[in-house]
């Protein structure tokens, strides 16, 4: 189990990140995944960042949308805490049970038609070139 | 570049579902994918059938969202056919070039958090375990 | 285009990896793999060695099923070069175009499967832990 | 751990693919995956259909055959059920500890020269083209 | 071919990236990648603010190893243009041809092993765990 | 578990790998990786050969670059036990926590630019082909 920096065990620079995942996500609950990277604060800082303007910043795409990309991405490469975390987070946000097996079903079919199309060697269609 | 079974020269089983992309699409145009698949027919067969339920049947995932899961598993796997095909798809359907920025960025975001996820080695969270 | 080291041009230690793959293939041909490789001889003669014993070494597995187990690893890691030239010894070795079509529709359905037991979380039977 | 599905609680439209499941292997027993994919009605039915024809249907590669290329997939995505599964149904269908041993070094090897064809950017040879 | 902005028809956020680049890079030539990404700002500057920082900024590992890594990476995904650009980087910090053969070496073994390891299903050390 | 095969148990040519690697690496612990390869003696054979000659052979990076190159990789993929052993194999060379850091920052970093190269179909600069 890696070790896993705790509130009140932190430095000011990763409290303050902490403090923003709370504002940002209206829960005391900090997940493993940021008290582990409070290892390197440069990382858990770039990486929030990033993570908090792409997942909840201005956008035509609405959050629930969002979620279910980032579980099709961390099913496709296999990241299991990936996966936990983000079909949870997708949950909160209104997935239903009937849309987790439809993104599940476009997911394992991307993945089989991806690799037809590699094996089969298929040019690319002129139409498709912008 | 691969051999391409052009509707001409088509056996009837092929025809068969040449005609049905057709009907479905609302189009005449049959892209290359399905043209080099034809090589062998129950692929062909079986793989358009299930992309046709997956990506047209009813659900509750709206097209456009079906098309940007597509595009997300396509560009993590970097299947170039696949990202070229399913792009243009996704902007027939709709997607806006803001959209297709926003889809870049949870992918590549995905990809990212994915990869310290593995490399801290975190543990799942009680919480997400269902 | 990468830098090919020729025959004409090879050094002796690379000249003796170069008959070796020319005597165990019964051909003059060498291709670019080989010829790339070539500019860190360390890295041609230790890969050549590894493929050669693999690949034609004694075993239970006969060449052409080698070669099959080859291509649907390339196909999955969507390397261009390696899809095409293990298509190409296949082929050589036996493998029909219904052989083929039959081998990319189970590398697809393998990379369905996979991403379906990744995103519903499935554990493993106690069946098959051995 | 993912909910399943037993058939004793199984509605009639997956029970129909239990059953279909247990003539086809000719057991009684329904492994996990299927159990697990019973939440999505419809990907359990489309996910069994295409599986039960492409692993068990007619074609010229022989079950096992079948089997070896299956795992090859399975380890090279890293995906821990899959492995699991189809080398407990490889070791059903014939595959000896040898022919094991054979195909992982087949797997690892290709695993190993997809990557040196990427890195070191070696172009197809013109006879590979088709 | 992509879309590319060019500097004289950039807006001011991007031109400010732009330049940003040309200072950090001392130099006057922006390479593709940041000229397409340039489509959509947002993704642009999050970008080159993460690359700057992680490949640029202070720590303890020097310049030519960052980029050895990112070829790594960029090598086991199979990211052409990734490969191409990051091992041009890597060459102007100082990467001999020696040690260009030497990383592909090791990421081919990795790649090798890495399979090796999910294939035999492999225990973790209690030694290794942390 | 997987079958591991002790030294005691071990046949005489096995027993000559694990000597090797004892002697090699200056201790008696030979990890599992090992033990479980040891159940086809031609692949730990030759995978110890190679693993020999890429990570302490001669060669212009050193000892540690190799293992951060190492982890790079098995990040890349997800192969836990790799990243679990290689880690720990940097950690013993040297590897410091900031370090550790940094790698896990280019390597998440690098995966995240890959996607972006492919998904905005980005074309290789003229300067960057060799």
């Amino acid at each position: 189990m890696s070790k896993m920096i705790e509130y009140e065990d932190a430095s000011d620079e990763v409290r303050e990140v902490y403090d923003d995942i709370r504002a940002t996500r209206k829960t005391d609950y900090i997940n493993n995944f940021w008290k582990v990277l409070a290892q390197h604060p440069p990382t858990l800082q770039r990486t929030w960042q990033v993570v908090k303007e792409v997942m909840t910043g201005p956008g035509e795409l609405d959050p629930l949308v969002r979620e279910l990309i980032y579980v099709a991405v961390s099913v496709t490469n296999g990241c299991e805490y990936c996966i936990a975390s983000h079909t949870a987070a997708a949950r909160a946000k209104g997935m239903t049970e009937a849309m987790f097996g439809e993104l599940m079903a476009i997911v394992a079919t991307a993945n089989m038609t991806n690799r037809l199309a590699n094996g089969f060697q298929v040019d690319v269609d002129e139409v498709f070139r912008r």
